[in-house]
């Protein structure tokens, strides 16, 4: 396993890796890898012939008072675990090789970003979608694949390269849960062990509206309440948002066909999402 | 030469075009070809193997009030022009395959884009920064062609390429002018015989500000003040800015190293820009 870290060495290993219609699967991450990142790594591994991981903690999706200095920096631990799994290389950029000085341009996803996570979190999505374009067009891969856990950030990256008609094709992979239902994220790390017990309440929550939709319930508000319900029950009193919305395109919808339901809470000092199509 | 409307008859161009290391260069434009838009196709030609023009009136650079109906749409004679220089292909999309329906995205270059046109053209430069980054991707050039008459677009352009990390080079091709010195542009079209005259003060202007230049003044106040009065000489009372600016930032400058003066006014209802590099 290589490790790429200016340009001029990310470019030569693209070129080669693209030489003779080579195949290559791209999965941008900011390192603290887990098992959901490595589920990314696997399914790239099964039609591309390179698969290459960026580990790049981008400051411009952190807002003021949010984690970035305390956002866990465990490249050691990542590089193992990549090697492990047979990950072809690591881009692993310092910040000025993402944003050399004087920088001036960023992409925007209007309404997408401004909605759910991007209501709490200004300017978070445009950092996304902005290190994503630069990402993208450094890395030149055929697939890119994110995480289905990032529900918001996958629509809009989808969005974003269907407007301005970026050359890759992106692939969601499924969230990978802990036994008792925890969706894997690396900020699961900062959880207290009663934080952690808590934060099992989000699949809960995700699955009571299920189980309420599968048994014929369409009205967006009430499967809510019941999501709510269970996350009050468990004693979590941050509740950022929980939202039914469409499949697709996240537009809200009062009765719902194909959903998804969409929840962020906190739970002390750490923000957890967790989503769930309803209808599968 | 090829016409190509659609973006499935553009890619097989371009994967056509590409193979065994052919070198494609692009010349984005909005029509209404004149023979600095030509210089740009020739200027392609030297180095280029496939040379590809773009004709594309985008919606999203004009701003309300602005002449984006009235703008010249003149197919029959730009195709005959292109046909004789010898162009390869033309890319001639309508705007729904340039914009499928729901897009969100945009691209932006701040503060770049809202100073002199940008300031009096609120949104235009994120027009253009949008349209030329959907275009790039589509088309995906090796080299990418614009005039230096659009000094400020041409700025914008270069910045954002380095900023999104575009795989494409820019090259900026001189201004043509007339023999009394107007810069050719396809809304010199719109202005009467009297206005046509006035315009040629454009010109005049800026070589007064250089020739003070060369004679050693470096105060920017000092030099625009020359420009403005030629302006003013000629009857030209719709000034929207004389500026001297970097040359590579355009930022302002209060003592002029290598200079470079921009120059937007109105004749009659006409917009018109000139530039000049004022140490060259």
């Amino acid at each position: 396993m290589i490790i790429l870290e200016d340009r001029q060495a990310l470019n030569n290993w693209v070129e080669q890796s693209r030489l003779w219609g080579g195949k290559v699967g791209f999965i941008p991450t900011m390192g603290a890898l887990h098992e959901g990142h490595l589920s990314l790594v696997r399914e790239a591994q099964k039609t591309c012939s390179q698969t290459i991981v960026s580990i790049f903690v981008n400051p411009t999706q952190f807002g003021p008072g949010e984690d970035f200095n305390q956002y866990p920096r465990t490249f050691a631990e990542d590089k193992a675990l990549l090697e492990e799994i047979g990950c072809d290389a690591i881009f692993l950029p310092s910040p000025d090789v993402i944003y050399p000085e004087g920088g001036q341009t960023f992409v925007s996803v209007e309404p997408l970003a401004s909605q759910l996570c991007g209501a709490s979190r200004p300017g978070h999505f445009q950092g996304v979608a902005t290190v994503v374009t630069i990402l993208l067009n450094l890395v030149r891969p055929h697939v890119a694949y994110f995480g289905v856990k990032d529900y918001q950030q996958l629509t809009l990256i989808k969005q974003m390269i269907r407007d301005l008609a970026l050359a890759v094709d992106v692939v969601g992979v499924p969230i990978v849960r802990e036994e008792d239902g925890l969706a894997l994220s690396s900020r699961n790390r900062y959880l207290t062990i009663k934080e952690r017990q808590q934060a099992t309440a989000l699949y809960k929550a995700l699955m009571a509206a299920k189980s309420l939709f599968q048994s014929g319930e369409t009205e967006a508000i009430k499967l809510e309440k019941a999501a709510h319900l269970v996350l009050h029950e468990s004693g979590i009193e941050q509740i950022d948002y929980v939202e039914v919305r469409h499949k697709e395109t996240l537009a809200c919808d009062l009765t719902v066909v194909d959903p998804v339901m969409l929840i962020a809470v906190k739970i002390g000092k750490t923000r957890l999402i967790d989503n769930m199509v309803l209808s599968s």
